[in-house]
C-alpha cells in the first residue's frame, strides 16, 4: 500500500518523514519514482499523471496540492474516486496574512504613495479610519471566512458574498446572483478569493466592476482566470476603479510586454499570496487519510457538479 | 473660562461641536480667535503660541495634539502647567493599522516584488510562515503594546524593548541598555515606535544596524530625528539591512535630491501613519478635562525630565 507525492520535491522529502513517523504502513513515493503502481492507492499532485486509471488501477484517493481543483481535468479522474482540495492551516494563515496585506495597503493608499515617490510627490492624503472603509470578500469558504474574521478585527465595515446562503457573525452575507449587485454596491475594496468555476471564471469583468462604487479597489488572489484584464485596464482608466493588486494572472508568468507590468496603479505579484505549507499540509492529509479509513467525511472534499 | 485651539481646522470644527454639546460652560475657540486671553484654561496644539505664560496667565493644562511632544519647547510651558500627550483610540488604531501594513509588507518581501515589478521580472520566493519570523518593536508604550498585540495574533514571534521593564502575555519583553543588543540579535522585523528624546535622537544608527541579523528589514514610525538617514543608506548597500519602510524623515517634505525618493529598497510615506481622529481625540481631551477637575491622574501626562 502506498502513496505517491507529484509536487515540489522539498516539500515532499518532509512529507516523507512526516509520513513515516505517522503511518509506517504506507509507502511514500516522490514522483517520478512510484514503486509498484498497482500498490499505489494515494496521490497528491498539483496535475495528476496521465493515464492515471490504467497507470494505477487500484488508487481510492486523489488530493490537490494546492487550495483549488481547477488546474485537474477531473474527467480524467475515474468518477469513484473522491478528490480531496487542500484545507490546511499553513495555506489558510498564508491567505490571511496577505489578504490583510492587500486590504491593508488600499485602505492606506499604498499604490498611491508608491507612485508619489517615484515622482518625488510628498503629499499626505487624509487618514479614513477603518469604520468608514467597506470591503467586501467574493467567496466565503475556508478561506473567505478566516480573512473576513481577520479583517472585522480592525473595524473594517466587512461584508462576504457567496454561491449559496452563509451566517457569519459582525459580518453582512450576500448569496447568489440576486444578491451580487447589492453586495457590489456596498464595497469599496473588493477582495476575490472564489473557487475557479465554469460560473466564475471571467467574473470579475466590466459588467462587475460597473457596480462598485466609483473608485473602488480589486484585489485578486483567486485565479487569473477570474478576471478579464482587459477590462480592468479599462476601468483604471476610467477611473471605474482606482487600483488594482493582483497575485495571480491569465497567463503566468505574466507575458513581457503586457500594460499591467508598469501600471502605476497596480501592485503585481507572482503568485505567491499563500503556499501550502510542508508540515501542516502533511498533518491534514494524514487525517483525511484516518478518515477515509474510518469511513468518516472527508475534508475538502470536492463536489464534482459543483467543480469545488 | 476657555479651551483654545490651535491645530488643524477641520478637526477643529468637529472638536467645537463635541466640546459645545459635552461641556457647554467652557467656550471654545479655534486659533488665531481666542477670546479674552485671560480666560483661557486650556491649550491644545501641534505648536504652542509664542509668549504662551504672558498672553494666557490663567492657563492650567496643553494638550499635544500628537502622540509626541518632542515638537514642544518644553521649557517655554512654565512648570506647574501639566503637559499631555494624545492618546486616543482613533490615533492607536491607525498605528496599528500601519505597522501591520508595514510589518506583513516586510514579512511578505512586497518591496522586492515592487521593484521586480517595474524590471519586468516574475520570481516566486519561498513563503515562510509568521512563526518562523522575528518582529521586534522599539518603545512600548500605548502605541507599541497595541501594536504587538495585533502582530501576535498573526503568528510573529514578537518582542519589544522599553526604557524600562514592561510585562506582556506572549510578548519577550527587554529593557534599558543592557537589553538591547539581545533585542536587535533577535530581530528579523523592527518596528520603531519610540517617544524622540535627547536618548533616543539617532537611536537607529550604524552601531545599532551591526547588532541585527544580517538582511533584517526597518520600520520608523516614530520620528524622523530616530534615524541617521546616511547610516541607514550605507547599511542597504552593504546588505546588513534587505529594506527600510519610513513614514517619517528628518526632513519633511524630504528634500528633492535625497537618495530615498528612489532608493529601491526604502517604501517611503509622507508621515501618514497615523493622525488624531477628530471625534475619538476630542472624547480623550473631555476625559481628562474631567480627570483635571476631579484631581484625578491625567491619562498621557508628560514626565519633563523623561521628555515624554
Amino acid at each position: 500500500m502506498s502513496f505517491l507525492y507529484k509536487s515540489e520535491p522539498v516539500r515532499g522529502a518532509r512529507w516523507a518523514e512526516l509520513f513515516a513517523a505517522q503511518t509506517p504502513e504506507i509507502d511514500f513515493h516522490i514522483w517520478p519514482s512510484t514503486g509498484d503502481p498497482a500498490q499505489v492507492r494515494y496521490l497528491a499532485a498539483w496535475q495528476p499523471p496521465e493515464n492515471l486509471a490504467d497507470t494505477f488501477p487500484n488508487l481510492e484517493l486523489v488530493f490537490s496540492i494546492g487550495a483549488g481543483v481547477d488546474q485537474f481535468d477531473l474527467s480524467c479522474i475515474p468518477a469513484h474516486i473522491p478528490v480531496v482540495r487542500m484545507v490546511e492551516a499553513g495555506l489558510v494563515a498564508g491567505m490571511v496574512e496577505y489578504a490583510t496585506l492587500a486590504v491593508l495597503a488600499a485602505h492606506r493608499d499604498w499604490i498611491t504613495y508608491a507612485a508619489q515617490q517615484r515622482e518625488g510627490v510628498w503629499k499626505p492624503m487624509p487618514v479614513r479610519t477603518a469604520s468608514s472603509r467597506r470591503v467586501g470578500v467574493l467567496g466565503m469558504g475556508v478561506l473567505g471566512k478566516a480573512v473576513l474574521e481577520k479583517l472585522h478585527g480592525f473595524g473594517f465595515q466587512c461584508a462576504g458574498w457567496s454561491r449559496s446562503e452563509k451566517d457569519m457573525p459582525g459580518i453582512e452575507c450576500f448569496a447568489g446572483e440576486d444578491g451580487l449587485q447589492d453586495f457590489l454596491a456596498r464595497t469599496d475594496i473588493l477582495v476575490c478569493l472564489l473557487p475557479l468555476t465554469a460560473e466564475t471564471r471571467g467574473i470579475l469583468s466590466r459588467q462587475l466592476f460597473q457596480h462598485l462604487p466609483q473608485g473602488a479597489v480589486l484585489i485578486n488572489l483567486g485565479r487569473g482566470d477570474h478576471l478579464v484584464e482587459a477590462d480592468l485596464l479599462d476601468a483604471l482608466d476610467r477611473n471605474q476603479l482606482s487600483a488594482a493588486i493582483l497575485d495571480v494572472c491569465r497567463v503566468e508568468p505574466l507575458p513581457q510586454n503586457h500594460p499591467i507590468w508598469q501600471h502605476p496603479r497596480v501592485m503585481l505579484t507572482p503568485h505567491i499570496a499563500s503556499m501550502t505549507q510542508p508540515d501542516t499540509s502533511a498533518e491534514a492529509v494524514l487525517d483525511n487519510l484516518r478518515r477515509h479509513r474510518e469511513g468518516l467525511p472527508l475534508v475538502g472534499l470536492v463536489d464534482r457538479e459543483r467543480g469545488y
